[in-house]
């Protein structure tokens, strides 16, 4: 464990990597709308996610939370599934989808292991008020949680991976990101942070097998938090 | 409970509410320096608070995080308690002590209560790594670590207490403040927050009591957090 013994902080990514936003959308649309294809809804509302990012990142639109970004590409999808006449209360209810995600089976157990002996955050473009409703919801016991808001950037910009070595006052080497997204790591590594990479193989549905190959450029690669919590002696 | 039915979050002020800086301070001085009048240094520690964020409010100083200003604070009054000779690893070390204050008897216990029904929260000056440190080694269980640090902005600057009710998408009064300072609540009520009065009559040591009288402007006024738990009918 010698490598690892510096790291303080584990910050953790969360759609895909702590929750199944594909499957806990598909689960929530197939009760309200069965008529609708559920799988290709979650699937084209994660997929205006990055370009609706891309929009503030660029600075065509200023400092926007997920929230509203998901309720704008929400409004922007739903004609297409037959659900324009959706009024307001059903479309904000249908948008806080994101705040009810379910863990994947492996992630509370794990993060209680791995809380043992790290600082445990979330290091997500998710907001702030999302991020605490859903660990409320599933049980997560972050012990802070972090989030592009409190940066006012989004992944991968640097202030974001930078910002959890600031907040905690250690250099970046000391905190490790955990993401099942190889981008997301290779920017948290340019940062200096170490990185562990989390194979979420269904992370866009049984349809949809990702690859999780290694990366050896990875300080860890991991099936699931309990697998990351072996490899760190937690 | 009525009038409480709309409560939603509960923000928290943190020093002399939650944990107790004096008693805390003291007995770590009285441990590493008993020449020194543990009392006197505490007090002259905290006197210097105010002042330290009023320069930043004012714009005398750019942004500082609380460890910093504590550390200016703390190389100030050294030489005056005959500590002018500690080294800058004494001095980090002593000034860590804001991470490793003790809660009030009745504070774990009271949140954990409060937490079934409502979202609980830090608001404090303090910065999200000192109040993540302290949470982590002291056993308080929030759902979410809020600071001046992620508003860039002291209390009682309305950006603040604001700033809660928009982090969770709310109005201000369905939030409520938890403190043992009148002016703290005094600021949050004209932001329009809901408050709570926590009497902690030895928050400045058992020879300096202060006046804990109720003011009726707040909305609640408790001894102790498991007295504002029964008052929530938690």
């Amino acid at each position: 464990m010698a490598r690892h013994d510096d790291i303080r902080v584990l910050a953790f990514d969360i759609f895909g990597t702590v929750v199944d936003w594909h499957g806990s959308i598909v689960r929530e649309v197939q009760a309200l709308y069965p008529q609708v294809d559920a799988d290709a809804f979650a699937l084209a509302w994660r997929a205006g996610y990055q370009p609706a990012m891309q929009r503030v990142r660029s600075g065509q639109q200023g400092w926007t939370r997920i929230d509203e970004l998901h309720r704008q590409i929400l409004d922007g999808i739903l004609p297409g599934f037959g659900l324009a006449h959706l009024d307001d209360e059903a479309r904000r209810h249908l948008n806080r989808v994101w705040h009810r995600l379910d863990p994947w089976a492996d992630s509370v157990a794990g993060l209680q292991r791995l809380k043992t002996r790290f600082l445990i955050t979330t290091l997500s473009n998710g907001n702030i008020g999302l991020l605490t409703h859903m660990a409320r919801r599933a049980g997560l016991p972050w012990d802070c949680v972090l989030s592009a808001e409190v940066f006012r950037a989004y992944k991968p910009d640097p202030r974001t991976y930078l910002g959890v070595a600031e907040t905690f006052d250690l250099a970046p080497s000391q905190v490790m990101l955990v993401a099942a997204h190889q981008d997301d790591l290779a920017a948290a590594r340019t940062c200096g942070l170490a990185t562990a990479y989390i194979e979420r193989p269904t992370e866009f549905g049984a349809a949809h097998i990702k690859d999780v190959s290694p990366d050896p450029a990875n300080t860890l690669h991991a099936r699931d938090l309990l697998h990351l919590a072996d490899q760190l002696g937690c």
